[in-house]
């Protein structure tokens, strides 16, 4: 695994983080994203180096190639600035800066102290200090030190090396039992290769995410709790006379996932984690309706789906796979809720149109988590609309630091699903050499290949 | 207390409840809306009748003129139908159909069983049956059976009569021990007079379910919690080791409530009361800031907290009044948070306006409930901004009738607030005769006077 140690200085005059005067300067691989669209290059440029003494080099194993990378490839972004592309990492830890190792004072988090060079790491998207109040509160990609990696802020993981500052609370440890859960230590995971442990970037955390706030949402909870909206601050003493409780008809959990793409089918994993492990899961009945306007996707979600071994599955509840175009879409899912509408919808899209199939087909009372990155147009309704039909929203990026733990531990129970590469269900479609980095970015681009992750070494 | 038993019958020609024909008819006096807008008419018009077995005929003692009562005034509905106005009112139990009485089956909501003629009742402001399960679940005002008093498809309660459908299971009923909270008896509710309980037709029970949604929203929940965000799906074993735990310092819960209306001071009450009720209430530190662009408003809330009389008042936490245009409010909320904004904003005003200020102001990852009744106007900030920021949304209508439980026990407390009439802090501004209806449409549309309640026998 010898590192790209030449030094083309003509190649990599352009980017930013080469320094053209350091002829004998070390230098690694990198894919290098160009203005103003559509340009993508494989460079080599200056070694990353410790910057902050809280900073790591971490040497990158696998760097995945994101949906949301086509926000910059295709130029939406605005960005006039060269850098690295790739939000999504894992590899090893290559230099740490002086703020790691034991003398550290216990008011740090643990992984200040904890994190050693050699350790297995794969990061969360965005930078995160762990330290401030944003962070303790759970909200860790919107920390003031946040920064998104493979941005002209931040270069990225589709390199050799990557720089990653406040590494102790931005990088999952999985070396250190005492980074992971306690009963995952790490000969319990030696199995789990790269490839499979890659999508705790993102996808995986990010479809946990919109599975946690749409069954979290009190509107939802109602139904799975069986207690009847707003339950929590209403003691069985306040029972209302005036209603009959909640039957066993009434604890119908119904959620409707648009869009299955990678991040959509870890939402449809997640949910069916999170369900079965309710402890109320053998007191309500659901159905989860997976759609999206592709067969390929609605192919894979169905084997993913029939993939997953799982005690509880089938029991109470099932998933359903439905295409057609929108109207068609809308028109099917009402049908199949009896003309109610489902409890919730979780878009991960991140369209005006999938917002706008979100709003038809929710219930009255019903919740919309939106995790799909949105452009800069209008939400598609009124005021007046979302009072009518009592809406509620949560939108917004994953905090991935804080949903690391329990993706890990998801990742870990469903290798049924996430353990293999370029099969009918896995999400990840293939691994291959860096440089063909441009070539596959244009085939990603035009939905020719599915997710793809990079090999700097090969 | 004599009722309307005269026969105007060329007054009433206009009005649909009236059959000109039936020459020896009962009428009663109602305030009438005529289309297209600014002109209501106090007019006496047809008895209401039991028109279904469900319905019962309440004589009403009081009934309340409220801010969504001008969006029909002005003309703002699009309507043509002359109606009967209004859609708050107390009263007491006049005729029941055949479907009261204890021969009703124990399927059946309670109150079906045991409302009696003569039962001082008070009404939600739409019709709920108790019996579906929109109702079951607790989403009361959105019952298929539901209908808004006073409208065009329901005549409302400014008048000395009104029907009600569904009549069990959308009246509360004050004087069955069955119907209210086991240790308000009525002999311990004697002193309240009918202006204090008409606040639970609408604006308490409203104020309440924006406090409620505002607590209840697992973002705000973390802080009073203080288990960080998403607690309640990560057992401790997951805690994370990257972060700390939350400190004394993160668990701040800060609040807007943008709005100081009836329903806006509502809200506030309900806010204080619901914290103060809290298991954690002594393990997090709390700041409400009520913000309005009326003085006279301003005025009122402080006066309303300044009143209140409560063991916890004070303590770790307080209620800031602030005003100014709404760039100078929106300064004074951040510079008051040091820049992060507020933990949730409750808006009570229903104005794109009011949500672009809750907008401005909350946090990252922070929760804006709005119980204002929004115009055709869309929703002021696009899907890029509120995926930018984490936000999330509730709308809607309270569902009066799963509320009324709480709010009755909240009202029966907080009788320091809202026993009075006519005072600084009181609610309710004036009592008046039924056929000052015109006079006071025309000032309450202008500002002129707070809350109006009509008495029909006077």
């Amino acid at each position: 695994m010898g590192m790209g140690m030449s030094c083309l200085v003509g190649m990599v005059l352009s980017h930013p983080s080469c320094t053209p005067t350091a002829m004998t300067q070390e230098t690694h691989r990198t894919v290098c994203w160009y203005p103003p669209s559509f340009d993508v290059r494989v460079e080599d440029v200056a070694m990353p180096r410790i910057e902050h003494p809280d900073d790591a080099v971490v040497k990158v194993t696998l760097g995945g190639l994101c949906g949301s990378d086509l926000h910059i490839y295709r130029g939406h972004g605005g960005i006039d600035k060269v850098h690295t592309c790739g939000h999504e990492f894992i590899g090893t830890v290559h230099k740490l800066g002086d703020n790691y190792g034991s003398n550290q004072a216990d008011i740090r988090p643990s992984l200040y102290k904890n994190l050693k060079v050699g350790d297995r790491v794969v990061a969360a998207f965005t930078v995160s200090c762990g330290e401030c109040h944003v962070c303790h509160v759970g909200y860790t990609c919107r920390c003031p030190h946040g920064l998104l990696f493979g941005s002209p802020f931040l270069n990225g993981g589709q390199a050799q090396y990557v720089r990653v500052p406040k590494a102790g609370a931005t990088l999952f440890n999985l070396e250190n039992p005492e980074s992971i859960l306690k009963s995952l230590t790490p000969d319990k995971i030696k199995h789990i290769n790269d490839a499979s442990l890659l999508i705790l970037s993102d996808i995986l955390p990010t479809g946990l995410f919109g599975a946690v706030q749409t069954l979290n949402h009190p509107k939802v909870k109602a139904i799975w709790e069986g207690k009847g909206w707003p339950g929590v601050f209403f003691s069985d003493a306040d029972a209302d006379p005036s209603a009959n409780a909640m039957n066993e008809e009434d604890k119908f959990l119904t959620i409707a996932l648009v869009g299955l793409g990678p991040v959509g089918i870890c939402a449809l994993v997640s949910l069916l984690d999170l369900i079965w492990n309710l402890e109320t899961r053998s007191k309500f009945r659901y159905r989860i309706v997976a759609v999206d306007l592709l067969e390929s996707r609605r192919n894979k979600a169905q084997a993913v789906y029939d993939r997953i071994q799982h005690p509880d599955k089938g029991k109470n509840g099932d998933v359903v796979v439905l295409g057609g175009d929108l109207g068609e879409l809308k028109e099917k899912v009402m049908e199949w809720t009896g003309g109610v509408g489902v409890t919730a919808v979780l878009e991960a899209v991140g369209h005006a149109d999938a917002l706008e199939l979100a709003f038809d087909v929710v219930r009255t009372f019903g919740a919309i988590t939106s995790i799909g990155v949105h452009g800069a147009v209008p939400i598609p309704f009124t005021g007046r609309q979302a009072y009518n039909k009592n809406i509620s929203f949560d939108f917004g990026r994953c905090p991935v630091r804080s949903m690391l733990p329990r993706a890990f531990e998801i990742l870990v129970k469903r290798q049924d699903v996430f353990g293999e590469i370029g099969t009918e269900s896995s999400l990840i479609d293939r691994v291959v050499p860096l440089n063909q980095a441009p070539e596959m970015y244009r085939k990603f681009e035009k939905g020719d290949v599915g997710k793809v992750l990079f090999d700097p070494w090969k």
